[in-house]
């Protein structure tokens, strides 16, 4: 319903952020509020027409709602049959304002690997001098990339500097965006790049088409040795079983993200060995540029939507992207 | 003396580096002998005309040495007045084969240092689901190498990858090789760079002239927040200086080198806040790339000795690089 009332529920936004969203909404006679918690926004949800948050909790409260934008990339949570009270409203979310920060964590976790983080850290921890652990290289290295949008792309350009053998992309249609990839192969084909794979690097979404799309049969094709990082969603993973091959020590990985999280404190993966742990932590939004770019994305929606024109970043509940 | 006699002394090296080496050398009237300890070689040394080997012991026991090649980048260690039984041997290293591990190595401490490893290790070892902590990105950073050799080209190409703000380099003449770096500074002049370095990158040989390059004063000029990557020789380095603005938190750092290696036990480096320390491990003979770079680096010099031409990596005692 057309009540001209944004609300922004964003506590990572500085006053030059919501002088810029006030602005552009105001150029086109919508009245912008701005709050830091959900509990704060809800007595102005009733009269919502859009809606720039992360929980779906917004969603809930906003019965009026035309528009909804997430500041994150992944939307499982916006998903529910029961989530939206404005069963129409339409869903975006800001792919592209991660892939810098998802890169970055990707490329520190695979060095880490590559250069047994894990065994020098104790080392360094028994003030040891030990220095001859023979580590690998991304140089010469060959790497399967399943997921080659925003972050998949972004991972590949970095890898690219270090001079790897080959860089593998995996999607639904086996394109090859930008040129990026040395091969780009379907999700159905898959299975043919892992035995050549000495990373394999997940950045897909969470759908039911990816769901452990990596199970014990898949890690089996992997080469002794091989570093499994997940940076997409924790449902893509067989947890256990790729937990059995860490505790052979035949792999190894960096997971941020996981079946169930928070990770709970009793779950034996914390005191797995050969694996890294971050909390979730690949892409959140406490890097500046990641939220100069949620911004910048929410305003081109803004504009088209202002304009009568498709949003650009708008999902397909079904499909889950 | 023309003795006709190559000495190996590399236990690193594989069984067709070996015969690669002997090859070569039997091309050109030479018998090659390998060995992987410098006791065992100690013989065949009496009649060395050549050694590839990286310790000083090897050429005390050559007096008829007339070239003697260091799998290494760093001299130090075989500078000293009374380290040539045979006086007039010339001396070459192995610059050239460590740019792309250390390389590795810096990019990976770099984004460890930006995007707050210690804490998170800290969170994680405690099982729990923090994950808000404010990291920085390379993405727009600003970048001040010094050393702009091998090892900071290897370090300037990677990290525009990931897209920064600037990348200046420091060296003896100003110089910018292969145009990598935005800027270029002599030694003389860096100290004006230094208020503008979200990361200082120190690659510099140890020198009389490198010696405690960063001190109190120009530490102060450094940003807050700023981190410090030492991956050239730990002498660049007033330790005690940059210890006290790690523990006042004002700087953070990743040193791999030291005034005195091994850190003695008793050091209080080792239980230092804001540092990242590993145990000289960035450019170690551990990674397969590096031994093949380091063959290819001797038998590209053996054919320059063989036919009576200047050595391409032929050190300067004085200047010690």
């Amino acid at each position: 319903m057309k009540t001209g009332k944004l609300v922004v529920v964003l506590p990572n936004l500085n006053e030059s952020h919501r002088q810029r969203i006030r602005d552009a909404a105001e150029g086109h006679g919508l009245e912008a509020s701005f709050f830091d918690h959900v509990r704060d926004s809800i007595p102005a949800l009733a009269e919502a027409e859009i809606v720039l948050g992360q929980s779906e909790h917004l969603a809930q409260h906003a019965p009026k709602l035309e528009w909804f934008c997430t500041p994150s990339a992944g939307v499982n949570h916006l998903l529910g049959s029961d989530t939206f009270a404005s069963p129409d409203a339409v869903l975006t979310n800001s792919s592209g304002a991660y892939g810098v920060t998802i890169a970055e964590h990707t490329v520190m976790m695979l060095l880490s690997l590559f250069r047994r983080r894990l065994e020098y850290d104790s080392i360094v921890a028994r003030r040891e001098w030990k220095r001859d652990l023979p580590v690998k290289s991304i140089r010469d290295g060959r790497f399967v990339l399943a997921g080659t949008g925003d972050i998949g792309q972004e991972i590949a350009i970095r890898l690219r500097s270090f001079g790897p053998k080959s860089v593998i992309g995996i999607n639904r249609s086996g394109r090859n965006p930008g040129g990026l990839f040395d091969r780009a192969l379907p999700i159905s084909a898959w299975e043919q790049a892992l035995p050549e794979a000495d990373a394999l690097i997940l950045s897909l979404p969470g759908t039911p088409e990816t769901f452990h799309l990596l199970g014990k049969d898949q890690l089996a094709l992997l080469p002794d040795g091989a570093a499994v990082i997940n940076v997409g969603r924790g449902s893509i993973i067989d947890q256990p079983a790729l937990e059995r091959e860490l505790r052979t020590g035949r792999l190894c990985a960096a997971l941020d993200v996981f079946e169930e999280e928070p990770l709970p404190q009793d779950h034996s993966l914390w005191s797995c060995p050969n694996l890294l742990i971050t909390p979730h932590v690949a892409g959140n939004m406490t890097l500046p540029w990641t939220v100069n770019r949620i911004v910048e994305l929410f305003l081109e929606d803004l504009e088209n939507y202002c304009n009568g024109k498709p949003l650009r970043r708008r999902i397909d509940p079904q499909r889950g992207y």
